[in-house]
């Protein structure tokens, strides 16, 4: 047998991402063993007792002794203070990565802490559900989704190489950029869509003309599916937010701006205008699917003879 | 074997709605003969051959010809013309409905035309796809949704609870509410929420910074739902938008309002303002899952394993 990729891999934070990134290292073979930190003893019981890591432990820095690999899969928000808790124990030749949605403020708030000869090589895989938590992971998370990773230009190239290679091994499609690109990219495509989408779930929630309860009740007609995005984790896209400030105003102010002509063009009775951008999105739509990032089915194959208490 | 609810029903438009309408008819055998009316000759035909209607009419008028219940399914913007075309083939004490999506702006455009004795009680099912066409019909579109009638104060009470009996022999629930009340639910629970998920894929398409194809490639961070929304048909969107203008504007100016509180805390590094809503957000999705208008199941249910052409 081979000897796999990585002797050691430790996953600090074992949420969704975290958990999903045990079990796909698990399946195929990438460590001889996996450590684990989170700060509740109730999800390292819980890690322990799925599986998906072979030692827990309370201390972020103790999971980190010899470790090849080193996975921040915790808040944006906790970046600066895990790094600096995990410093000392960090071993020359070590890869330290990551899988935060914001990749400018990773490498402000981790790298001023690191010693010498550890390589830090930001990473983000585009994939996720709205479910948080040690039980939300599985295997096929990272499954032909993309991964970007975001090196500095004076990274290590075997370090960006391995750590890829890592990323396909998982089942991803690996994208090298830079991370003020990454940035931009992605509060277009996931930070700003998240905002939106709270932001209708709680403008719903607070009208009195219409009670909450009906709200929910005819939530079938498109709001639901923007209730399903506002339910992800509160604590990660509050730091996602506030650590893709600049980004998600730039995009917020093209879509406001937007969103005005749109708004003028119903108060004007623009029809044309209105029928020429909804024939537009249809396209984007299509090339969504044709790039294999979504299903094709409609209502997103949702079973139309669910029950209740499906 | 008892006779069916009605002798003869009339599809006028054989779209998504159209369609579903006649395969949910045939399974509960509400009507001995469905008669159906599309402009397109390729329509009538797909219909006639899937099977959802018994015949077929390139006039609108003689498929509404002695028929007992009159379903329009075209866009709100021809209901005018139609309700004029087949005024006068409209027998005494036939009920005339629509399943469009809004219902002041239905009543207005209909009523004028309609001769004494027929009951105009408007509907409209909280139910649908982003696909189009009478291929993309299915017969459990409106099982466990709701159904909104918004008939006027004089409306005949028989006929309105003969047509609420159909829906539910349909598989929906039914509800009873003012025209203009259902115009304000569904701005915020569906017509709003289109408008912003148009808006926000044509932000991202007009992008020059972030191109079109790094848009669809990383879509799965949260773009891609709003893909799927902003595929619906444009013709059918384009008279919502129009039709229920002082609704989508009022609500939408609402959504303005907290989006630039929203804005504003991002801006002021207001963390706790940004934790508040995004748990708040986190109940309301709950509560329609628990309402039975959605599936638990993560990120949609959606295969992880999905082939790009699946």
């Amino acid at each position: 047998m081979s000897s796999p990729m990585f002797e050691k891999i430790a996953l600090i934070g074992l949420g969704l991402i975290g958990s999903s990134l045990g079990h796909a290292i698990k399946r195929a073979g990438l460590a001889s063993h996996i450590s684990g930190h989170a700060r509740s003893a109730e999800t390292r019981d819980a890690a322990l007792k799925i599986g998906f890591i072979d030692s827990a432990h309370e201390s972020a820095q103790e999971a980190c002794e010899n470790a090849d690999l080193i996975m921040l899969c915790v808040p944006l928000g906790a970046y600066g203070a895990v790094a600096q808790e995990i410093a000392s124990s960090l071993k020359p030749g070590a890869i330290l990565t990551d899988v935060g949605s914001v990749k400018v403020a990773a490498i402000r708030d981790i790298k001023p802490h690191l010693p010498d000869g550890v390589h830090l090589i930001p990473g983000h895989p585009i994939a996720g559900t709205e479910q948080s938590g040690p039980h939300a992971g599985f295997v096929e998370l990272f499954d032909q989704r993309w991964c970007i990773l975001t090196p500095e230009e004076d990274a290590d190239k075997q370090a960006v190489q391995k750590l890829s290679d890592f990323w396909q091994a998982c089942g991803s499609d690996v994208e090298i950029m830079s991370a003020e690109h990454h940035d931009l990219v992605l509060a277009i495509t996931s930070h700003v869509p998240h905002l939106i989408a709270y932001n209708i779930v709680g403008t719903a929630a607070d009208l009195e003309e219409v009670t909450r309860s009906e709200v929910i009740k005819f939530s079938a007609g498109g709001f639901r599916d923007f209730t399903r995005i506002a339910a992800s984790d509160p604590t990660m896209w509050r730091d996602v937010f506030l650590s893709n400030k600049d980004a998600v105003l730039e995009m917020l102010g093209r879509f406001n701006e937007d969103l005005s002509a749109l708004q003028r063009a119903i108060r004007w009775d623009d029809g044309d205008a209105l029928f020429d951008l909804f024939t537009r999105t249809r396209k984007i739509r299509r090339g969504v699917i044709e790039a294999g990032q979504d299903d094709a089915e409609p209502d997103f194959g949702r079973s139309h003879a669910a029950k209740p208490d499906d």
